[in-house]
């Protein structure tokens, strides 16, 4: 933190506690130089915590408060908002569960709730189960969805995986292959490059470059396999670099993320899901990490999932929740400053 | 070579003249192991390969032919046809010229002759410049075709891209994206399992595991993002083990690949080109080997290109070359065996 500068008042979310999540957590905030980052309010159930720190040997000085009134972040110490939702005696270890899905939903809404009230200013949560959230009863396919209905908010925002220093964004995403091209027009691309643009500005990025991909292979080979690199994608990157967006293509997509892995981009808009996925996994985005962007409250969390098979095993590699953690809070700070 | 058996006669044609193929060449012959490998047939000219000696820095002796009926590549020597077709004088280093496409296409078309006739058992080539090889008015799209056409056969054959231990084929390849489902079907999947079984086969493994890859993100989510894999790979994938053919899948194709480079598959079958080529490519695939598989004469070459910014240098990288001659050994002696 600069002097004279507020610190960035980051939620941190206890994920569900049957995994790694509890033991992330702990393991993130003995971390050199992470408390100095930002005013921190971690959410969860003290209890929770106490064994991540037990599984993780570590020890943390948090200050305690119960109510979510009563949650003011502040600079220079951790505060815990100890909600008392969750004994852990009551779950087992390695196993997706109602009451673990229960904890985890309720501690992100609750950060919700204050990154809506501005309270936050941004959010990093440790990995949910997606089986536990259902068996929870939540409705949502995805993280994305909840934070959007939660905030009320119904703008553009996405999706992003970040592998260090690469974005991935796309223009589709859960849908039938055969049904990419049908979705894909100059305003879905350059809705989907503003979005990007925007999106690793709030990173800290004074001028993203994006690399854009194109559909088909070897780009369409000049219109021989497929048009919509003429007639959809390159007009999409042109009315793009009108509106002072720095975008090239589009790249063949056999090729697209060698550039971005040389340096030469920040980013990379995909057309469909699988496009970036086979990319990132490869490169190995279980060292990454995503973003919820586009929304009033920029939300990271690491890649990779709970690791019921490591959980209490005091193995869990920090690295993925650390870097969440740093961009979140750099996220948080470019919204301050915005 | 083990005793009393034949020695494989593999043809080792010399590709682009313009770039690092003669380097390549004479690099190849000079490494430990390799011209015991074989009885090796070289087909080019005599002076280009003395010019790529002289790059290499490399000396090999030849026993020199002139006609393609006195070529008998015998075991324990190298044999060089000197067609004469080409005075490297004439030709200018680092550019595509239709001199060097010609004298390419000669020597590789020679060598299909050849092994129509049975004169050889396998092929390898070293790169082929595409721009040389349209100047010098190739109608071809690529090799596979044009080889398929010399060598008379139309039953099923197809593309391999071998990356060390992993082989990726593909149900289709040069088409549109939004085209790829309604060309897939239970027998086209079928046809690509038994050729890409085959071929592996030929290249030494007696049970390839080969795993498929489903077509839509999360291989379709249960019929939520698409049913091609319920209703068409599937069933391919059952049927193809019903013909004995160990196949596995459909696999989320941003996963399949890890699986494959874990050592749990020897071959992944992708569903359209991009989707093998994006992982291929970033694993390395410039280190690796392209196989035309399924023709009457198995043929191999290096996957990258002619590599024009370093002719002349010396520096050429000759591996992807070595991994080629020896795959091409490999299903060369198969091939005699069967």
């Amino acid at each position: 933190m600069r002097r004279g500068e507020e610190a960035v008042r980051v939620a941190l979310v206890m994920g569900d506690p049957c995994g790694i999540s509890p033991e992330l957590t702990a393991k993130l905030l003995t971390l050199p130089g992470v408390t100095e980052q930002a005013a921190i309010l971690v959410i969860g159930d003290l209890r929770v915590f106490r064994g991540g720190e037990a599984v993780a040997k570590a020890s943390v000085p948090v200050d305690v408060v119960h109510q979510a009134a009563d949650a003011r972040p502040a600079a220079g110490k951790v505060t815990f908002l100890d909600l008392q939702t969750l004994d852990p005696a009551t779950i087992k270890r390695g196993e997706a569960s109602a009451e673990g899905g229960a904890f985890a939903m309720k501690n992100f809404k609750l950060a919700l709730a204050l990154g809506k009230q501005g309270a936050v200013d941004a959010i990093c949560f440790t990995p949910f189960n997606k089986l536990a959230l259902r068996l929870a009863g939540n409705p949502y396919e995805d993280e994305m969805q909840l934070a959007a209905d939660e905030l009320d908010f119904d703008g553009p925002h996405g999706e992003f995986n970040v592998l260090e220093k690469i974005w991935n964004a796309r223009v589709t995403s859960h849908v039938p292959l055969a049904k990419v091209s049908s979705l894909l027009n100059v305003e879905s691309i350059v809705r989907a490059l503003r979005l990007t643009h925007d999106s690793l500005k709030a990173a800290g990025l004074s001028t993203p470059r994006i690399a854009v991909a194109a559909l088909n292979p070897h780009a369409g080979d000049g219109g021989n396999f497929g048009r919509e690199e003429i007639e959809v994608i390159g007009p999409a990157v042109e009315k793009a670099k009108e509106l002072q967006i720095r975008a090239d293509g589009p790249f063949p997509s056999d090729t697209v993320f060698l550039r971005a892995r040389a340096g030469v981009y920040d980013a990379v808009l995909t057309m469909y899901h699988d496009q970036g996925q086979i990319a990132i996994k490869l490169m190995g985005f279980d060292r990454g990490v995503t973003v919820l962007g586009g929304l009033p409250v920029p939300i990271c969390t690491p890649a990779h999932g709970t690791a019921y098979d490591i959980a209490g095993a005091g193995t869990a590699n920090v690295e993925a929740t650390r870097r969440a953690f740093m961009l979140a809070c750099e996220m948080g700070r470019s919204k301050q400053r915005a």
